[in-house]
């Protein structure tokens, strides 16, 4: 039985009504640059009063784009609900994509075999326009795979291998270098760390910048261990360090989790922070200003990274492929967990 | 000029080599029951043979289907990266999808407008297939709004309005009843509450269910503070409480962060916990082991939820809408942030 009724108002009628092309009302509906924001404004009210709606799908397969981005995250899902990264980061991306009308696709596998089936998955599958890369790792081999599979891509660092997709230069070394510096102004010659994993570049990185702003005051470097960026992780570590015969006067943690956790297993074990032991964070969490004592960490900038970084990924999608972004060094941020060592007993 | 080379595989071509009808292929290659299981991987293997590929976007076409499902979380991007709640829970949501082959469709609005306009935009433009409905609110206008749209829905909770939605019948009530009944046990009669948004219904809930406790226990309600779940929220209400002529003994909070916030103020104030003043949380987040005195708590389960919910909202969209899902009741956790009150002096 044929439908009876108007029928919908095709891309040509709103065109004819709007007294412009048709190449103009499709530029307009779909949101791309090339139409005057007033001339765009009045397309998509004589649109609206034609009573067009658009169809995702329909739009999608059209322009052969699915106005969407995606983020596979290979974590533990245990720690994506402790560690405050994530979330922020992406709330940053949301607030880009909601002002371009497009969606985030968020996919958490359990490990790296997972991984990389998903980022094939989206690409084949056509479900993304484009991808961020997050938790770069040393030769990290999503690079090549993204570049093979015609993904355009961010990534959040810059990557240890070649890459052409842009990156949004996020450097953690001047804040891991100004915790270590503050420390050692403060007198303090045995600094330990405890690290993110190592096979992460952002963890690595860290570690490493540490034993650089040693030996640039110095100091040879303290005992480093290598954790997960949990707070069972970071307590853990923390007893290794503390139960030794020569234990540190400081320790800087990879990230805050780790070190609220090391704050606790200090009292627990007696000893006074800041005044046996000085201890410093990495992101600046909210309930980093809300222990006792605060929390001396450096302040970073998940949520405007997660915007900067859409920005840069949707650019890269409609062809205009941008510059690497630099970010602003993060600043330490001093509180109460940090102070001269104990002066040593005669 | 014509295209050269073997054409892509049909159905009709995997049906045939398989020895099936068309429909078990299709049933086979959608993930759709209906077809037996060792079938199904006789398909799977047959189509991957000819090299067939799902085209996500032809596949929804033809199935008018997204094959994704959405969540719109309208709470201050801050919070979202502070509150492990949603992380953990998304995170479960993400372990059913990924074992089903869906996509999670994820948009952070800033407000309850752009939230309406967050549903009508996924339900007409047809990128999602279903949603989860979180942080219901007293009478929410989600609940009619989805029907009207003719979304499929599962809510987080069983609204106060009537609603044809499937439930995961979250129930804040035993545990906050556990955490007012063990201090009521140990002498406390002064017992304060620091609440979340009382227009959210687990947050009025919670502090219903420590009215009903108290009154149970044969206690007048002690003071009431609303807040908003966030760590600064949770200080600035300790503050008001504590700072008093008749301060309470011990206060049960709608949240961990807010919580910590709170014994972080105690400190501060040179107020003993729990000697002096005893704390209770509401989650169990990781940190809550990690602060000093350690937090009694209630344990919940977010990453459990998620994860029932997706099972239900892909039932329903699959056309075998389910019964409202219950959950068992949170149980406390009791650790070192509660003892009995002081001896009044005399």
């Amino acid at each position: 039985m044929p439908r009876v009724g108007p029928s919908r108002p095709t891309i040509t009628d709103v065109a004819k009504a709007a007294g412009v092309s048709k190449g103009a009302v499709s530029f307009a509906l779909n949101g791309r640059p090339g139409v005057a924001e007033e001339t765009r404004a009045r397309i998509l009210a004589v649109a609206a009063s034609l009573g067009w709606t658009p169809s995702h799908r329909a739009r999608a397969l059209s322009a052969s784009r699915a106005f969407s981005v995606g983020m596979v995250i290979a974590r533990p899902p245990e720690l994506l609900g402790a560690d405050p990264f994530y979330p922020s980061f992406i709330a940053g991306v949301e607030r880009t994509l909601s002002d371009r009308g497009q969606s985030l696709v968020l996919q958490v596998v359990p490990d790296l075999s997972a991984e990389e089936a998903s980022y094939r998955r989206l690409a084949t599958a056509e479900r993304v326009d484009g991808v961020f890369v997050l938790d770069l790792r040393l030769g990290d081999p999503r690079i090549a795979l993204l570049a093979e599979l015609g993904l355009p891509a961010v990534t959040i660092g810059r990557p240890d291998v070649p890459s052409n997709h842009p990156a949004l230069l996020v450097d953690d070394r001047p804040g891991v270098t100004a915790a270590v510096t503050h420390l050692a102004g403060l007198g303090h010659r045995r600094i330990a760390h405890v690290s993110g994993p190592l096979h992460f570049l952002h963890g690595a990185v860290r570690r490493q910048a540490w034993e650089q702003a040693l030996a640039a005051a110095g100091l040879t470097p303290g005992p480093c261990v290598e954790s997960d960026f949990s707070a069972a992780g970071g307590a853990q570590a923390t007893r290794a360090l503390l139960d030794t015969d020569d234990p540190p006067t400081a320790i800087v943690y990879g990230n805050d989790l780790m070190a609220i956790a090391g704050l606790s297993v200090a009292v627990q074990l007696g000893i006074k922070v800041p005044d046996e032991l000085s201890i410093t964070g990495f992101d600046d969490t909210e309930l980093a200003g809300y222990v006792t004592p605060t929390l001396t960490t450096v302040r970073t900038d998940p949520f405007g990274w997660g915007r900067a970084a859409a920005d840069a990924l949707l650019d890269l999608i409609d062809g205009r492929p941008g510059a690497d972004l630099p970010t602003p060094p993060a600043p330490l941020v001093v509180r109460g967990s940090t102070a001269p060592p104990p002066t040593p007993r005669p």
